[in-house]
């Protein structure tokens, strides 16, 4: 088999505004897939939604300080940079876009973006800043890269539903794509963090997909109850002993307002569960998130 | 004489954008020219300039509701769309982007840029959320535009400091020119606010520019205290009756922090007044500002 060619690596933002404006004199469609590395199955995914929806895939690949507020956690973000660029280039990817810190944020950086109403609830108040982070850096790749289409991956729901506001607010003329969320061989969701899990947690953390599977199949068997389902969720996420439910929510898919008492349309169960390891302490906490668009109103 | 041809009036933001996307195809450079309409000679100043630096000039007219603290003042503010246009015509702009309120802020619209630092002092302080109004709507008129060059007065110099800011932080790609200030034939800054002003006031509001040229000739004679600098124009300012002043500060003019003891470089000297009428009360406030480049190097 040949090997595949890496893909172009641009470094400045100047370079890959003149790569874009070069696209688009040729007519060709650009589609940006935002990462900050540490590549799985789900980004993968990503890129075929990408490629599918454009001439030209370019992915970036920042790990972006200002969304993490935890700095442990930004420290333990695994970076391995050339099996990154080798996968992007057997995805397909053409350029992969890797600035220096320095190059998205300037000496001096001080411009912030931010989406106030959704940013609030959810992983937004367990992680104060974390949006805020998300929507400056994404406006910055947003301007640097000027793609016709950008995709996100669905498991993060709250970040495709801010940045769906964001570009909606300010105008980018830029498509917003969620894809669908990719799982592992048992159901739990792709995330970078699976691997820093204790292997009792990431046996557990099954506990998350369980929940959501339930909670469809109560629907789908007309329970339409919002608190008749949270409680069922909850009994379901109780069985981790290593993991603590951060929330359990059933929220609108777009505005993310809380569902009514009794669910009229399509709905998006929310989980969060925050796992540590056997011995305890805060050493090693992971966090990991999922969610399910229930639907009340399937086709008839 | 010919009758001039009106201005083409783009009123969405995808009009624009393809508009955008066709100039830069043919290899056009684009410059922009924000105002919130109510024409005169210094906007008229800014078209000049923008002619100078690009093929083809668009001017945007809005008034920006968000950048509005008092919203007396937004009631207030001057609009004569038909005359504007025909002034941009007359001008030389090729297009007239006039948006409704709804276009640049879309039902549920909840994001915000914002610029830290440079935003709190000085007018940010006397008006609080002005600025962050600005870089929001700007960055809205940025994307709707995606001109190669943006033309603003350097009258306001708050503004161009935290634009430019804003430019570099998120990176837009566009070169931000600062134009200078036009004046009226007694040296008063032009301003849509000057029509505003009481008689009585108007006369006074000499005041502002004669503290400037007083502490310019100050500097070119060997004064560098910034103490004393800012006594001698404090008293020149004292000298309107009908004028609060609202600050006189020597800053540096990127960073806006304020200067040394002693002047030792380009140092802006930049002055707010608040007019009210004679019969007192607060019906009729205006508020001007006014500043200039105080070099006490000169070239030798």
């Amino acid at each position: 088999m040949e090997p595949m060619p890496f893909p172009r690596v641009i470094r400045t933002v100047g370079e890959l505004q003149d790569e874009s404006d070069h696209c688009r004199a040729q007519g060709l469609r650009v589609a940006l897939v935002p990462t900050m590395g540490a590549l799985h199955e789900g980004h993968l995914s990503l890129v075929r939604e990408a490629r599918a929806r454009a001439d030209v895939v370019w992915m970036s690949i920042f790990v972006n300080p200002t969304q993490f507020n935890d700095p442990n956690d930004f420290e333990a973000y695994p970076v391995n940079f050339d099996r990154d660029l080798a996968l992007a280039g057997e995805n397909g990817v053409d350029v992969v876009f890797a600035p220096g810190v320095e190059e998205l944020y300037p000496q001096g950086a001080q411009t912030w973006v931010e989406v106030e109403g959704l940013s609030e609830s959810l992983c937004g108040a367990s992680r104060p800043g974390h949006f805020r982070g998300v929507t400056t850096v994404v406006s910055k790749l947003f301007l640097a890269a000027r793609p016709h289409v950008a995709v996100f991956g669905a498991k993060d729901f709250q970040q495709l539903a801010v940045i769906r506001a964001m570009e909606r607010d300010l105008g980018f003329g830029i498509e917003v794509v969620g894809a669908p969320t990719v799982r592992e061989a048992d159901g739990v969701a792709m995330s970078s963090r699976n691997v820093r899990l204790h292997p009792e947690a990431r046996i557990q953390a099954r506990g998350l997909v369980k929940a959501l599977d339930a909670a469809e199949r109560a629907v789908l068997g007309g329970e339409l109850s919002r608190d008749r389902l949270i409680s069922e969720v909850e009994t379901i996420l109780r069985e981790m002993p290593l993991g603590e439910t951060d929330y359990a929510e059933l929220r609108d898919p777009i505005s993310l307002a809380l569902a009514p008492e009794f669910l009229s349309g399509p709905t998006l169960l929310a989980l969060a569960v925050q796992f540590r390891r056997p011995e305890g302490g805060d050493e090693g906490l992971v966090r990991l998130i999922d969610n399910r668009l229930l639907d009340p109103t399937p086709t008839r």
